[in-house]
């Protein structure tokens, strides 16, 4: 599978014998026997942060509220759209809609709190709300990056590469959309390839095209070649990330898009993308605020399109630097939207999808990139936001996918799970044993406590640890980087697709086929 | 005096002529006016993160009560010590100590929950306690590191260059202790070189030398030159940081240096070392309650000393891989620990010195240096910490401190003093008048409320950004490692000392001369 090259349908080679799901996780931290898979947390154990106090919460929610009643939202070219929102009670003048206060947040009622996104593997189905969390990689990048090729346009083997190594990760749990752009293929055929790829080079949760109407039902369409169209109708197999045209815009693209993925009774997640002081005013109040009047306006809509579907209240936001215009990210104000963002979402009684994630506008996966990204992650997680788009991967403002990167920030995936699970105090933890054993100023090294508990005590990344300087010095003093290009190659060599039916396959295969001829390519 | 160069005290070339003590730091931070100097926070507007509920908070303290009840601690060769604590009902045999359950968080009741840590320079008087943060550079480190000169034994040149480095930057609000080691000075002799330069080359509160009563009383007589003895009487101006030597011991040099700060009223940093699994069981509240344990008998030794003498609930804590014994940093489990101990401090009603700060086991200021080092700031800031060891310049374990890493560490010391300011909303802050004079769909960086607020909305970083990939490139591609290389360099260049009255300053230099010439060099 890792000789895969070329792009295209045609260059799939979908193996088809069972074999365990688990089988590609073998032997990934050293702790673990080849027989004992990794298994990440799906939830979190300690409590969320809880950033600001209720009346603060209580004045942005009023701001969104203004700015829906005083300002409102234009849905443009969406008459659709406009007819739903003219009779929910909104007011509607040409394809402005504005809402009184309170209206937005009571059509938000329908959604679900809490909600199973099921995978092709039941196995790796999740739970989105609650105390669950969700990670996977980053979306959208038109480059690609690794140490030996250097930066690039991605193409679909860059694309199914991604979705290669997020399956063969423990510490993701979702395939992602848009891993990178598969620039080799027409930009109207594309989804079809990256939605192939989600479903057959991997069994995690994904989530499909949604740069028109047409491209999501496509992608509605593949999905229920595989979970069958009577599943679908009541379970939410698939997301749609719908970007608000912020400030306050949907366009049609969007609109429609998410219509068709609220038809289908299909997860949308719906992000706002707000620059502080270019599509919204600077300061972290309005953002967080212009982010939930937004959001609020997409998640009604899909609600008046089919009460009761599953919704994602997500974001996209950061700063800039004000002098060079230059975007930033993991900055201490984005970070604070990031966790007033999980409060307000909270409050809504919805899922959240974070505005952070492992995020940097640095050019190269250097401190830079790591402390940009860790502090955002930090933000992410402690605020108890429940998905996480681009926790793996993300380099300069997202224009780039890095595959080195994309294992650094894995390792720190493993991590935060890992720190999310906190930890409880009784007598096993406490090892009262081990000082009986002892004493002051002996070791606890060979105390039976510590022997009883080395195999599994701390978390082992795979990539973090360097040795003692003089070994590393011997080996050509690796930066974190560089330790990580072995990893991503030997994970693509090792990876071997999930099991799927051949009939399955084949019909996924013609439908991607049909759908392909039966149209020109476009480039744009 | 960038010019400084070789060991002692002959090669100080002290300013005495009077100068802002901003000077500095003018034009640090791009959107400052020359005139404008950065004035870091000192103190959290955001609430500190409970990780842990109160029942296993209480699980962890009474297992504290269990280890001093059960097994005690050892105070070796200080006879003082013990009887001070037979004294006080505690039970001796030997050199062991045990404390019926309750007895040593009695003892610790006298210090105070907060006080002032008083720095020559009266505006850099730090508060230690309630809601103040105080970020200090790395301590202890052998060895210094450049991109220029590489990994060698730190000197007292190095020594000097760090303090000086520290005293220009808005981001460290204190100079340290022992930033490194001066190895080119004899061990009985550097203590005086030391604190000489915290006194002379920085305003800013510092640490005294700890590894002998006698280097203790001399850092304090230096002190009292400075700030007068009558004053000293009633008022911290200098900490000794002392550690346990983990498990439960705590040796004469350490027991001593604690009695001679607390016995001259000033502050003792009491620091347990452990390292889970060797001086400790392995489980995080073990450790948690370990090191609550060794602290409350080293902070109740100082009140016993000295009741009401200001103390820090200090720790030292980190992990291993179990495997290799190779030491680990910023680990989920340690971050834990760090989280935890804020919260046991908190209810011990004392100032928290976190075992955190930008701490990493890596050889490099690479990727792997900034995700271990952001991610335990992150714990260690946000669980309300009021001191900060190891907030700049940490890399390898501590072995090392780097030029580079410290210029890539003060960055975000600052983004989180940034982040600890938190945000409200108000009518200036959510901006309704700039949606008024836009619209949905249009830019909001011409607004009348965007120019009001672009000039300070937003921290500033100086080495973080990297501009557009081509300009990069352009420029040779620079990792943030050596982005950081020109202005340490550029800082040490534009140091100016603060002024100190030139009798002062003989009297100090004339203290260091005799005591050094009192006894003969020793190099162990």
């Amino acid at each position: 599978m890792h000789s895969l090259r070329g792009p295209g349908l045609e260059n799939l080679d979908i193996s088809v014998q069972p074999r365990s799901r688990c089988a590609s996780r073998r032997g990934r931290a050293a702790r673990q026997s080849v027989d004992t898979p990794v298994i990440a947390p799906r939830s979190r154990k300690i409590p969320a942060y809880a950033l600001l106090p209720d009346d603060v919460l209580a004045a942005i929610e009023d701001q969104a509220d203004w700015i829906l009643a005083t300002i409102g939202v234009e849905f443009r070219g969406d008459q659709t759209a406009l007819d739903l929102f003219a009779a929910a009670g909104a007011v509607v003048e040409g394809e402005r809609v504005r809402f009184a206060p309170g209206l937005a947040r009571r059509l938000c009622a329908t959604a679900p709190a809490e909600f199973k996104l099921h995978a092709r593997d039941p196995a790796n189905t999740v739970t989105l709300g609650g105390d669950n969390i969700v990670l996977m990689p980053g979306y959208g990048s038109p480059f690609v990056s690794d140490l030996e090729r250097g930066r690039r346009y991605s193409t679909l083997e860059d694309f199914q590469n991604f979705v290669k190594l997020a399956y063969s990760s423990p510490w993701l749990h979702h395939s992602g959309g848009t891993v990178c752009e598969p620039t080799d293929i027409p930009v109207n055929k594309r989804h079809l390839d990256m939605v192939l790829a989600h479903l057959t080079l991997s069994s995690k949760p994904f989530m499909g095209g949604v740069t028109s109407p047409s491209r999501a039902q496509d992608s509605i369409d593949m999905a229920r070649i595989v979970f069958g169209a009577a599943f679908m109708k009541n379970n939410a197999v698939m997301q749609g990330n719908i970007n608000a045209n912020s400030p306050l815009i949907y366009d049609e693209a969007m609109s429609g898009a998410l219509r068709v993925y609220a038809a289908a009774n299909q997860c949308v997640c719906v992000s706002p993308a707000i620059f502080a002081g270019a599509m919204g005013p600077l300061p972290p109040a309005a953002v967080a605020a212009q982010t939930l009047a937004e959001g609020m306006v997409g998640i009604a809509l899909a609600q008046l399109v089919r009460p009761g579907c599953p919704v994602v209240f997500g974001s996209f936001h950061s700063t800039m630097n004000l002098k060079s215009g230059a975007l930033t990210f993991g900055s201490p104000e984005a970070n604070l939207v990031t966790m007033a963002l999980s409060q307000l979402g909270r409050r809504l009684g919805l899922p959240v999808r974070s505005g952070g994630g492992q995020i940097t506008a640095s050019n190269a996966a250097d401190g830079q990139a790591m402390q940009d990204s860790t502090g955002a992650m930090w933000s992410t997680l402690l605020s108890g936001a429940h998905q996480v788009w681009h926790a793996a991967g993300w380099l300069e403002g997202g224009l780039v996918m890095s595959y080195e990167k994309f294992i650094m920030d894995l390792d720190h995936c493993g991590a935060m799970l890992t720190l999310l699970q906190g930890f409880g105090a009784d007598a096993e933890t406490l090892g009262r044993e081990a000082y009986l054993e002892t004493g002051p100023g002996q070791n606890f090294l060979s105390t039976q406590h510590t022997l009883r508990h080395y195999a599994t005590a701390n978390y082992q990344p795979e990539i973090r640890e360097a040795g003692p300087y003089e070994t590393w010095v011997e080996k050509g003093s690796p930066t974190l980087d560089q330790r990580a290009e072995p990893r991503w190659k030997q994970m693509l060599t090792a990876y071997r697709p999930p099991p799927i039916d051949p009939a399955i396959l084949a019909a996924l295969q013609d439908f991607v086929a049909a759908r392909k001829s039966s149209m020109p390519d476009e480039w744009y």
